[in-house]
C-alpha cells in the first residue's frame, strides 16, 4: 500500500474564494485508490482581483493584458491558500507528494464552432501553475479541461472521475449533484444516454439578484433567508423552463456566456421584488435539476447528494426533495463527504492519477472520442 | 553516453510559419550535453488563422473568445509540423522522445507593473501542447517563459541556455545576435551589467514598411534588394535613435508593443518614399545592434554570430560589418549554426533540460531571482 498526501485547489464560477483540500491517498497500484479529506481551506480572493476577473468575463478591450496579470497575481494566491493549509495541518511541503490545481475559469467555449475552417471548442483557465510550484516547492498539475477537449470532448464536467469512485461506497443507483454557480449532475445508469453533464444553474443566477438587491451587500442568499420570504413568480418560471439549453442534447456543458449577464439582462426584465426573483430563481435551480434526471434518465435514482453551496441553501434543497420524491436527497456533509471541498478533493485525485500516468476524463461525461491522461506538470 | 532525438517548435512575432527542429542530444549525465540538428522544416501558419493572431495583438474586444480557439488550432498546426518532420526524416514518434514547444507569444508584459497591489510582469504563448501531444502521440513540454516571470525574471531571452553550450566551440569572446522580428543577444563577457536581452527592433518595422509599400504583396526585403536602392533618410533615423528603449536599462526585453504598430503610427509620419524608409529601418537594426554592445559592454566581441532572418538581409550584414569594425561578423550558416532554426533548437534543449530536471534559464539573461526547471509537461 502506497500512502501520500496531495493537494487540490479549485476556483469557481463565484469568484470568491479559494477551496484547498488536503487528501491522503492509498493505493496498491491495480486497485481504485483509498482516499480520504484530513483538512481543507477557503481563501477568500481579496476584491480588486475579484473585479478584474469579472471584467475578464466580459472580454471587452484590453482583456489579454489583465489576463497575463491576474494568471500570475491568483497563482500567488493558490500558492498562500496551499502553504496556509500546511501551516494549519502542521504539514511541512515534504510531507506533499503533489497539487492538483483546477485554477479560475475565464473563458469557455462549450459547443463546437467553425474556427479557421475546423469544428473547434477551447477552454481558458488561469491561476499560475509556476507560480504555485515555486512558491510552494511542491510540483503541481495544472490545466486539465484543455486535454480532454483536444480529445474531442467538452473540457465538462470532470469531478465525475471522483464520483466514480464515490459509487463503490455509496452504491449504484446514487447520483451526485453539484450545485456551484452552475449545477452538475453524475449518475451512472446502464444506457443512459450520457452520465454526467450541466444540468443549468446553480447559484449563478440568485448570487447575482442577491447582489444587486441588497446593493452588494450580501453576495448570496445565507440559509435561504431572503428566498423564504419571496413567493414565487410562476409566469416568469414558466418563461425561464424555455430555456433553450434545458432541453438540448447530452452530454453538455453551460456557464457564465448562457447563466450569467445574458441571462440577467434578457430573461428578468419586467420584475422588481427582489425576495419574489430570488426565491423564483431558487426554484427554478431546483426543477431544472429535478428535471434533468426526468428527462434524460430511466428511472429517478435512489439516493441524491448534493455538494457546492446550493447544498446549505434549504430552499433548494426543499425544492429538491419536493419535485424528487422517490429520491432520497440529502447533503454531501450528511453523506460523508464534505459539500464544501468536493471540487477540490476531486482535483487532487485528478492530479494523483496523472502522476500514475493513468487517464482521468471520465468519457462518458464529456463526450471525448478517447481517455487521456489530462494536466501539465510543473515543477517547483 | 545516453543519446536521444527531441523536436523544437517555434512560432516569432511575424507568424507566417513555424520552424521545427530535430536535434540529436547526448550526454553522460554531468557534462554539458553534446546535440546535433538532424532536420528541420517550416511549415506555413495559413492565412486566415495569421490575421486572427494580429488581431490578437490589438487585444480589442472578444479576444479572449479567440484565444481559446486558436490555442487549439495553431496546436494542430504544430503537431502538423512534428509529423511533417517525422515522415521527413524518416522517424518515427517511438524515435523522439519529448517535444520542446515555445508557442505562438500572444502577450508579453514586459515591465513591472503594480496589478492589485503587487509588481508583476506576465506572459502568455498559445498553440496547446495537449494537442500537440496527442496528435503526435509524443510528450511535450510547453508554456517555458511564465516560470521566469514566476522567478522574478522578465521571461525573456531563453535562447542564451544554447548560446552558453556553443561558447565551448566558438570561444569566449563571441557573441550571438538573433534577428527576428525583434533583435537579441548574448555575449557572456565577465563583468558585463547583462549577457544577454533585446536589443530593440529586427525586421519588425522593415517588414511592415515593405508589407504597406507593396500593397502586401512581399512580407520581407528578400536579399535586401528594396533597402539597396534607397537612401538613409538621416534625420529620421537621428529621431529614432532617440526612442528610450535603446538606452533602458539591461537586462531588457521588447516586443511587438513597442516596436510593433504604436512605433509605424507614432515614428514614421512625414515620409513616403518606400525604399528610403525600408533602407533607414535596415540600418536602424544594424545600428541599434551595434550600439548595444559598445553601450553596455566593455569590449567588442572577436566574433559575431548572427542567425534569424536578418541574417539573409545583406544590407543589415553590411551595416553590422560596417558599424562593428573590430568584430569579425558572420552569419550562423557560416559558423555551422543553422540560422533558420537556432531557436528551435534551442527549444529542444530547453525540453531536454527539463526532462533531466536541470535548471534552464539563464539569470543572468532574464534577470530572475533564481534558476528554475521551466516549462510544464503534457503527456500523450
Amino acid at each position: 500500500m502506497n500512502e501520500e498526501i496531495l493537494i487540490g485547489l479549485m476556483s469557481g464560477t463565484s469568484v470568491d474564494s479559494i477551496d484547498a483540500a488536503a487528501v491522503k491517498i492509498s493505493s496498491n497500484g491495480n486497485t481504485a485508490p483509498e482516499f480520504q479529506m484530513i483538512g481543507g481551506l477557503n481563501w477568500p480572493i481579496p476584491e480588486d482581483l475579484r473585479e478584474i476577473i469579472f471584467r475578464l468575463f466580459e472580454d471587452g478591450p484590453g482583456s489579454l493584458r489583465l489576463l497575463c496579470l491576474a494568471n500570475i497575481r491568483i497563482g500567488q494566491l493558490f500558492a498562500e491558500a496551499v502553504n496556509e493549509l500546511l501551516n494549519k495541518l502542521s504539514l511541512k511541503k515534504e510531507d506533499v507528494s503533489l497539487i492538483g490545481s483546477h485554477g479560475q475559469t475565464i473563458y469557455h467555449v462549450a459547443s463546437k464552432e467553425i474556427f479557421c475552417g475546423e469544428n473547434l471548442r477551447g477552454t481558458l483557465q488561469i491561476g499560475e501553475a509556476s507560480v504555485i510550484s515555486q512558491k510552494t516547492g511542491i510540483p503541481v498539475v495544472s490545466d486539465f479541461r484543455v486535454a480532454d477537449i483536444a480529445a474531442g470532448g467538452s473540457g465538462a464536467p470532470l469531478v465525475p472521475y471522483l464520483d466514480r469512485f464515490l459509487l463503490d461506497i455509496h452504491g449504484e443507483g446514487t447520483a451526485f449533484q453539484n450545485i456551484g454557480g452552475i449545477s452538475n449532475l453524475s449518475y451512472f445508469e446502464k444506457g443512459a444516454r450520457a452520465s454526467a453533464f450541466d444540468t443549468g444553474p446553480g447559484n449563478m443566477i440568485v448570487d447575482r439578484l442577491v447582489s444587486e438587491f441588497t446593493g452588494g451587500k450580501l453576495s448570496y442568499d445565507d440559509g435561504g433567508r431572503i428566498g423564504k420570504k419571496g413567493q414565487i413568480i410562476e409566469e416568469l418560471l414558466e418563461r425561464w423552463l424555455s430555456h433553450p439549453y434545458l432541453s438540448a442534447d447530452v452530454p453538455k456543458t453551460t456557464g457564465r456566456e448562457e447563466f450569467g449577464t445574458d441571462f440577467y439582462d434578457n430573461w428578468i426584465s419586467g420584475y422588481e421584488n427582489g425576495p419574489d426573483l430570488i426565491r423564483t430563481a431558487e426554484e427554478y435551480t431546483a426543477l431544472t435539476i429535478a428535471d434533468a434526471y426526468g428527462r434524460y434518465f430511466a428511472k429517478a435514482p435512489d439516493k441524491l447528494i448534493v455538494c457546492g453551496g446550493g447544498a446549505f441553501n434549504p430552499v433548494i434543497m426543499d425544492g429538491l426533495k419536493l419535485y424528487m420524491p422517490e429520491t432520497k436527497v440529502m447533503t454531501g456533509d450528511e453523506a460523508g463527504i464534505s459539500s464544501d471541498y468536493k471540487e477540490a478533493v476531486a482535483f487532487a485525485l485528478l492530479a494523483w492519477s496523472f502522476s500514475r500516468n493513468r487517464a482521468n476524463n471520465v468519457t462518458e461525461a464529456t463526450g471525448a472520442d478517447y481517455p487521456v491522461v489530462m494536466g501539465k506538470l510543473s515543477r517547483p
